[in-house]
């Protein structure tokens, strides 16, 4: 291991993502300048991926690199705002360059896709450990996960669950079916929702990503805006891949509990409904209505009439399964 | 371990640091809401801590939460900018709450001092593992590593050298002696200099902080200002628990090439030097001069008319000593 932390960040890192006007000063020195764009509000978030934790031991690294700034994205994408900027912390147990050159381009194709800059960050030696703070930008106000008010219609994007059965068939916990790789591609290249997101500050109430399992994430929403939510089983979007790799009964309960999905979940007040599906058709947009928040405080699952209880709702990394 | 990531979140990290007008959203939600002052550049580092590499195993927590700080504040002084908001990605063994509330007294502690507002950040459980990352704020602009010229005279803060001593100290590695308990302090409770790096902005023409070692960063400097530098063995600042410690040969050596210190090395050009001495007295500022940036690539150090050979400059994280 002859790479220096100076020739690893020259080499992979230097020219990781776009290059931008507002970027005065990049990588290389003791800290970035940049330029904020004026009138709008800078959103920042910063998330870790722990080997063997948020990622399986071995797993590809192209899709550690590309996972690492997508759970980034998508927490931008929750707020409605733009992406810009990344900084990467990357801690590793020995600076291989394969592993780095892959690492590097899974980072970089997501940041080339969303216009971001990588403009600093650390290396580090020890247990592998990602983590990426994003910065970006918001004109008015930001989405929150508080808005929401009894009533107010629960919508999901894309097919929540997938990504819990394609971590299953990664681990060979599970047998390979039709549609395996696809449900594969979703937990390894998760998509983070950034045009919806955007295009969504003009309707949603309220808005939070589904990173730790729908059910779970809906219900944080709904505490967060002082109400509960019913959630409809039979108006959960099922992915075709995911119905036949887990059946109907297991696929419904991954799609509430899985994690790992990236999805938005956001509530929409009843003046909004009609303006929403007419301007941003659902087919096109890629999201279902799948409940409603009540004052109630919880969140039902109901099917046929009765509610459904559920082992844990999502997944709390110091108690586990919640 | 009872206590769940929201509860770990709420109790500890929800009101850490300060309370600051220009944060619309801090701790809580999906990402931060940020207000940029109008005319001012954002300043962003990033800078991981990890358990037996940064600090040994079983460091004291307060150290540990003011350290993971501290060495980010250290790179926004660097730049002669200053601190506004942290964002805190915690990977922790277990959530025990004795460590949590040191580490957060730590990290607070240092905060306030700085006028710090945590305002996000991920915990997540793993290996010991701090990143911090700092934004700040620079009116006009920053100093960079790149503007020393020859003849320049180079400055260091501070004695360097006292916080690898108070590392060997701590690890057990040298016996006690007068002094110990100030060394150290020097590792365990770093002091950035956020004051000095800001004034500095009008005089320095260059500006690196000090933390893999003197020798090896006051090289970075001089390479990226496309120069070298000569340093003189006997103007090198030496604390006297320093000096009692280590006895003057290894007290130059530290001095050199001990990590940690997170003090500043900066140039300053012929034409500004007057000035800067007459306006920020060097006994009041705490800095000293230690030699010139040269034309010839490198760094010498001069002892009595002779070249001294170190054998290494400083600590790089995937080749070991440099």
């Amino acid at each position: 291991m002859s790479l220096s932390e100076f020739d690893l960040i020259e080499r992979y890192f230097r020219h990781c993502g776009v290059k931008r006007e507002d970027v005065c000063l990049g990588v290389g020195d003791d800290a970035a300048v940049l330029e904020c764009p004026p009138g709008q509000r800078l959103v920042a978030a910063m998330d870790t991926l722990v080997d063997g934790v948020h990622f399986p031991h071995g797993a590809p690294p192209t899709s550690i690199g590309h996972r690492a700034l997508a759970v980034n994205l998508s927490d931008l994408a929750a707020m409605g705002a733009r992406a810009a900027w990344a900084l990467l912390a990357l801690t590793l147990p020995e600076a291989q360059e394969s592993w780095l050159a892959q690492f590097a381009a899974g980072f970089a194709g997501l940041a080339r896709r969303h216009n971001v800059a990588l403009v600093g960050g650390d290396t580090t030696r020890g247990p592998l450990c990602v983590t990426v703070q994003i910065l970006g930008h918001v004109q008015g106000s930001a989405m929150l996960r508080s808005g929401g008010r009894p009533g107010d219609a629960l919508f999901v994007s894309g097919t929540p669950g997938d990504a819990a059965a394609g971590l299953a068939l990664e681990q060979g916990r599970w047998p390979a079916s039709p549609g395996s790789r696809y449900l594969r591609e979703r937990f390894l290249f998760p998509t983070p929702r950034m045009e919806l997101g955007e295009r969504l500050r003009e309707y949603a109430s309220a808005c939070i990503d589904v990173s730790d399992g729908l059910l779970g994430d809906a219900g944080k929403l709904a505490a967060a805006s002082g109400c509960g939510a019913q959630i409809c089983y039979a108006d959960l979007p099922l992915s075709q891949p995911l119905l036949w790799a887990a059946g109907a009964e297991r696929a419904h309960e991954l799609a509430l509990t899985g994690g790992d999905d990236y999805e938005l979940c956001f509530s929409v007040g009843p003046g909004q409904i009609d303006r929403l599906l007419a301007q941003m058709p659902p087919q096109r947009w890629g999201y279902t209505r799948i409940g409603t928040l009540r004052e109630a405080p919880g969140v039902d699952v109901v099917r046929e009439g009765a509610v459904v209880a559920f082992a844990h709702s999502g997944y709390d990394h110091f108690s586990g399964p919640a």
